[in-house]
């Protein structure tokens, strides 16, 4: 199946990506492009993006990378974030992509970035390791 | 101020927090515990708890445990979570708790736990390294 | 085989580890302890245990504790390090223990302390994850 | 004063640097570029580069990019290594680059090539977050 059209699917089912509203707006072997749109509702105290989206942001972008080599099947085992600079912004895009790909593991990596207008600022990066689940839990 | 008055106006400050109906169950010197009742809301494509959710917790459990000696004004450079197990639970318990406490740095530690009736399990783990904002951004 | 027995045999096979002169303490089921005597010449510029010795430590502590449950053929797929405290002391300890034994992966920690005379001080911690090599690379 | 040259006389204080037989290749603002042969004494229990090599390099060409524009006394408060194939090589390269230089704190990422021959071969990568240091400890 088509990557792009695969990882939409998945992205419908998850009733909490329905709910940020979030976009996958591109797809390729190893890469893909998620989209967010910011509303009060994503903030946290200071009114910056909170943490649990840009957690889950590259959490989301980066086991969507691994799909597109490996199919719906996979699993984190670990992520981690960092907060580069306050995530403000009217739109964020994060751009995952795979790192290594082996048999039973596969390294990723991400970059968040807040658009304002026509400028777009790298504000959190982090990475994921995905692991090709052969069983059901 | 009492510390765990001080975490519940900051978290009644986050709208993203409020969505969540996230809860900040006690807190002391160095630890806090918050709560989070599972609602269907809150999954992802196979129905267990978001990573936004789980990264979410766990930084703002670490978060509000350096706030308990440091006040409210600490960021988060970096965060980090194991998935340890399918965070599957009609709750969610997330206990945060200081490791070392510097000048500069806070190094904070975090175990996340599934609530299913009397059981409790282990489903994440995690840190975070804040910092103390000392400066408006 | 004695699980202490088995780590000392793997650890008499690491060329490094013989010349770090790195001891195997003790070792339960699920549980280690290493220990290094300081010498110069694992310094960095200010004279503090090197990070390639805090990070080979804890990585080593941890790496022995999955063993304990999973036999020799573990591989680190990933490890992290908190720097907490200037790694000063004339001998370091390191804790390796299991948090979560899976199937395919173990998630461990591990504490790293700084013996000077009767004290003993936290000066950094971390984590590994490993995997179960079910093949030869 | 010259980044390369500062580098290495930093490199050169370090003993465990001297004993590695670490050496600074290149440096300009924000990168650095270190090397280190292989010799068995740097071998963990299968032949390959041990663990401590490896975080070690990677934690080092991180603090040595970060002080390339903040100076000699950076401090790392935490580094991660993703290890991503056996590190087996005649040589190792480790590419160290800034990813964002703020006033306390300085992200660094690092990729780890192990090089046979006329291949270069990415075994490992990770990052680095350093803290500037304004006071003695």
């Amino acid at each position: 199946m088509n990557q792009l059209k695969m990882l939409r699917e998945i992205n419908a089912t998850s009733l909490f990506n329905k709910w940020l509203a979030l976009e996958v707006d591109s797809a390729s072997e190893g890469e893909v492009q998620l989209s967010l749109i910011w509303r009060d509702e994503l903030g946290q105290y200071s009114g910056f993006l909170h943490a649990a989206m840009i957690g889950g942001l590259i959490d989301t972008a980066c086991g969507f990378a691994a799909a597109t080599v490996a199919g719906p099947r996979v699993l984190a085992s670990n992520f981690t974030v960092n907060c580069l600079r306050p995530a403000v912004g009217e739109k964020f895009i994060a751009k995952g992509r795979i790192i290594k790909s082996g048999k039973n593991q596969i390294f990723t990596a991400c970059d968040l970035f807040a658009i304002n207008g026509v400028k777009e600022k790298l504000v959190a990066n982090g990475q994921a390791i995905l692991t090709i689940a052969s069983f059901t839990h």
